[in-house]
């Protein structure tokens, strides 16, 4: 075939593809996990049941793949944080801010969601994925010496993962701003 | 009724269960959560399925009771460490070292029980108690001069709560003790 009728497959997939995630995340959004079914989900996505069954083989495998693309869409954010440039620290500063802010905005999740989420491999995998965004950002900062150097910076990575997932509770920005602080200062020589 | 009946009323009663939560814990890890049926409960607990309805409507009845359990035996323990003396600081230390290894012991948990638990007002109450706990703690070493005062000890509860969570994530108890460490260093003035 030639490479421009692959290339129009590729694209239309995608936008199938897109068009599921984006109806499954607003049916939750709308009413709640425990409604969301295949059915629904081909209805809101404009798409026949047969098409989705292509695609996704039940309802727990659109979730699944719905917060991987989350992930890749905060992970891209992140990355363009951090290449604005600046010391080590000051990335990391930004980055931290920008991760803290976005575990708040996820606490709006249905409860239920994350407990789909956060079974089986899944969200281990996720979670990999940032904590080396992270512990290679901290590595810089301790070869900058401007972070401790007593703690290997995955560790390091993890805890500010950890630490920064308070975030979910806090009322105020501000709040979410003194707990980069709290966090960063965890970090220092 | 004599106050002596209504105590071995009492006492029969906490035994029950106390045997049911046992069995319970012991069917989950042994078996996995999907497998834990009230027929089976009951069968290990060595009671009979009407009585043990009369105790609890459901397994996540009973599974919220024994967290509810674990965290009150989890809170008693975090007291007797704190009373043990020393100035505030000292003994944050020594909480959040207890705390620190407790979560890693939790993590063993299967991830099936975590997602139960998580739903709900359930956990939300039980880790208010922890983060109440953990406040008070915080608040004597603010008054002292001995942690920093800029920003709310309930704040700060949180951040230790959450950056403790790494726990359970480290390959070994030195990595539990760095984190600790690291953890303490975000609370210095």
């Amino acid at each position: 075939m030639p490479r421009l009728w692959n290339d129009t497959i590729d694209a239309h997939r995608r936008a199938v593809r897109d068009a599921t995630l984006d109806a499954t995340a607003a049916l939750v959004a709308e009413q709640g996990l425990t409604s969301v079914t295949m059915s629904r989900i081909a209805e809101k996505a404009g798409i026949g049941r047969a098409t989705l069954y292509k695609y996704f083989p039940d309802v727990e495998a659109v979730l699944m793949a719905w917060h991987e693309r989350q992930v890749a869409t905060h992970l891209d954010h992140l990355t363009a944080v951090r290449d604005q440039g600046g010391s080590p620290a000051e990335r990391l500063r930004a980055v931290l801010h920008a991760y803290a802010f976005m575990s708040r905005a996820k606490g709006n999740h249905s409860p239920g969601l994350s407990a789909v989420l956060h079974q089986g491999e899944h969200m281990a995998r996720a979670h990999g994925h940032l904590r080396d965004f992270l512990r290679e950002l901290l590595a810089e900062g301790v070869e900058a010496g401007e972070l401790r150097d007593d703690v290997d910076p995955a560790e390091l990575a993890g805890y500010c993962l950890h630490a920064l997932g308070a975030a979910t509770d806090l009322p105020s920005e501000d709040a979410v701003h003194r707990l980069v602080v709290v966090t960063l200062d965890g970090l220092r020589k």
